[in-house]
């Protein structure tokens, strides 16, 4: 039968399996599956097929999945419903608890510590003993899938320190929580961006994170499994930002999905390329009569912008992610930095092509100078957009890998071709 | 004294200050920390910085950090070493057992399971009972800094199951392990690539991973916090790879050496641009003499081919790194997919495009022809690059992002053109 062959399976692999199916076969299936974990499962599904299957499930189902699994996925699922569906399944939750887990944790921004926090932790009061710790680890730890860290607070419930199962497991049986805490613990605040959270756990190898209000009040803990998906998620979306695909698409959405998706970019692309049509028309009948060489190096200068420029942003944005509290310099050395970085290439740039252009492929001297002159122009111009850029949108909230995206790539072929054209009018009408 | 002041913050805290310093002032104040706290402070490290700073330390300061190094920390640091200090150092380690795992771990490749693993872990066998187990984790757990699992083993060592330590404590004292332990072990072998390693760490919501040989022997353990690096890593690597930036570097590098990193893929679009100027060569005593109005549609030959390409191959990536287990559909049809994709994408932008020129820009019915057929043209073909090299680089073993790295970029450029001077040839020709 299915809730045999299935049921052995990790959660992970039968959502796998149950994307395959349609929504009434799957709603089928999981309903054959035991409650636990059909959660599970439910946890494991990406939010957009997550709604699109709830839809086959009544308000009374759902609540049996959100009243056993762990507090933030619930909040994730409820996220993903109709009002209407979600006040009535949190009605419908058995788990009063639970329920007001749910409640504690629906305002807060999905992409910030109280976003990703869970409620469900173990805390232990710092005037207890080891001995009271384990009792009180075994009345918790029923509804904690997983128990990384165990948080000591206050009576007001204000976060002291943390201990370790291990050291629990270590420390003599009479010995009092307060003599094997460890005060040095590392919190974040509900309002913590996520990028700051997952960059916390990363630098100090950490399992678990607690979150605290205002007044250090211990509110809940994000786990590691967690973050990484953070993690991997921002990595997809940096790509995502930097090849100009502009909305999230998987290999099993619908062509005309895919190909929405990849438009409004190629769409930016186009009408830059256009308006570089329109602008380099202004020369047709002056210039490129009088030197048609002058169109066989368009593709240079059009493709030396867009690289610099992708190499400048993204080494600002690898600068403004490198979150390490202590900054690496001030900002006028390391712009003249970068301004010696941009110099020495364009030089290099504009040696090479000269050379190539005028001892080998034996163009006219003028029209060499002509191309190696703007090189050096446009590799300035772009280190410099693909420098300010970055800095400029991460100043505004946005997600500055979007300055190495097609946007900026077709800004600065446009500056290349204004610095072609400008450099070639000069020495020709000299 | 710098000892109070420094010894208070977190290890990897430390060694942001430290990079600051030159090489005796590092060795002076790592010198004046505790070992245990230097160890820390070692470990974290970028292993290019720790070479560096390890020439200002003989080989038994060397040794007596290796000493207490978590046994993949203790590795990493001896494999940057020539290989005679790494041999002094390991004969000078004090802990036998240390030595051994570190003997143990050297041949593995970094990128595999065996390169992140480590020896340190808890095991029992699944003869004893929890309170045994108790005072097993007692006496092996002052070895390991975190402990996640306890491997469940028989008598041969091979790896059997698992329990969490909130199992032990939820225990009944008298249970044996045999009734309490989880079956269902996910477990890497010594030689699987490091990224498989992650997905599934990743997956499963793993802390921590046991590694076997062949025989299913338990050799070691790898943790979740090793693993964000990895993924951290892979995700800078392959933006690294779209942006042409070729060699890993970093804000403090020198001027020359982030000029350097560059070089090569600017070096490649510089050739493949000049390639294209002797390529549209060929066409500059007839066809751009006697139209030369299509010189102002090279620039949106050269960036539709590009930014098509990238589009095509970053999503390749994404299939190919999809690594599910379960495959998402035969290659035909998927492929047919594409081609869908692509078809209708060409489309749109050729009849954008062909409006566009025709009728607001002015320019003579053959020409909008030529342009509008031309991008129909470069889409479909760039498609196809794109598409097909990740596969190809992914085959031979070569990270496929560099698909969409500067490389093919050019080069769907350059097919660009041909299409592009081929279709007006034939159309002015006619
Ligand atoms: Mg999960
Ligand atoms: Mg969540
Ligand atoms: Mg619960
Ligand atoms: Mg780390
Ligand atoms: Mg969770
Ligand atoms: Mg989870
Ligand atoms: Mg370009
Ligand atoms: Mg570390
Ligand atoms: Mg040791
Ligand atoms: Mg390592
Ligand atoms: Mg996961
Ligand atoms: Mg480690
Ligand atoms: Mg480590």
């Amino acid at each position: 039968t299915v809730r045999t062959d299935l049921s052995e399976l990790f959660a992970a692999d039968i959502s796998v399996v149950l994307k395959e199916l349609d929504g009434p076969q799957a709603h089928y299936v999981l309903t054959q599956l035991d409650t636990e974990k059909g959660a599970e499962v439910l946890a494991e599904y990406e939010p957009d097929d997550r709604r699109e299957l709830l839809r086959y499930f009544d308000s009374g189902e759902i609540a049996r999945y959100v009243n056993i699994l762990d507090s933030d996925d619930a909040v994730d699922l409820l996220k993903e419903q109709p009002i209407r569906i979600r006040e009535e399944v949190i009605a419908l939750v058995e788990d009063r608890e639970q329920a007001r887990f749910i409640l504690d944790l629906l305002p807060y921004e999905p992409d910030t510590a109280g976003g990703l926090m869970q409620k469900e932790l173990v805390r232990i009061n710092v005037r207890q003993t080891v001995t009271e710790c384990v009792e009180e680890i075994r009345r918790q730890a029923q509804d904690v899938e997983k128990v990384y860290t165990v948080y000591v607070i206050d009576d007001d419930e204000t976060l002291l320190g943390i201990v370790s199962l291990k050291d629990i497991i270590l420390a003599k049986r009479g010995s009092r929580i307060e003599q094997v805490y460890n005060q040095d613990v590392i919190y974040a605040s509900t309002y913590d961006p996520a990028e700051n959270v997952a960059e916390l756990m990363r630098r100090y190898d950490l399992d678990a994170l607690p979150v605290v209000n205002v007044q250090k009040r211990l509110l809940g803990q994000i786990t590691i499994d967690d973050v990484v998906d953070v993690i991997t998620e921002q990595a997809q979306e940096d790509i995502a930002a930097i090849t100009g695909v502009s909305e999230e698409v998987e290999e099993d959405d619908s062509v005309w999905k895919i190909t929405r998706s990849r438009l409004p970019w190629l769409g930016i692309g186009m009408i830059g390329s256009l308006m570089a049509a329109k602008f380099l028309g202004i020369f047709e009948h002056d210039l490129l009569l009088m030197v048609p060489a002058l169109a066989l190096f368009i593709p240079i200068i059009g493709s030396t912008g867009g690289n610099v420029g992708i190499q400048s942003s993204s080494f600002m944005v690898q600068i403004l992610s490198d979150k390490s509290g202590i900054s690496g310099g001030e900002l006028w050395p390391r712009m003249l930095k970068i301004l010696s970085v941009s110099v020495l290439k364009g030089l290099l740039i504009a040696v090479f092509v000269f050379l190539v252009t005028f001892l080998l492929l034996a163009h006219p001297l003028k029209l060499a100078m002509v191309v190696s002159i703007s090189l050096l122009g446009v590799v300035l111009l772009s280190s410099f957009t693909g420098t300010v850029t970055p800095i400029l949108l991460d100043r505004f909230g946005v997600n500055p890998s979007v300055a190495s995206g097609p946007f900026i790539t077709t800004a600065n072929d446009f500056l290349g071709y204004s610095v072609y054209f400008g450099i070639a009018d000069l020495l020709y009408h000299l």
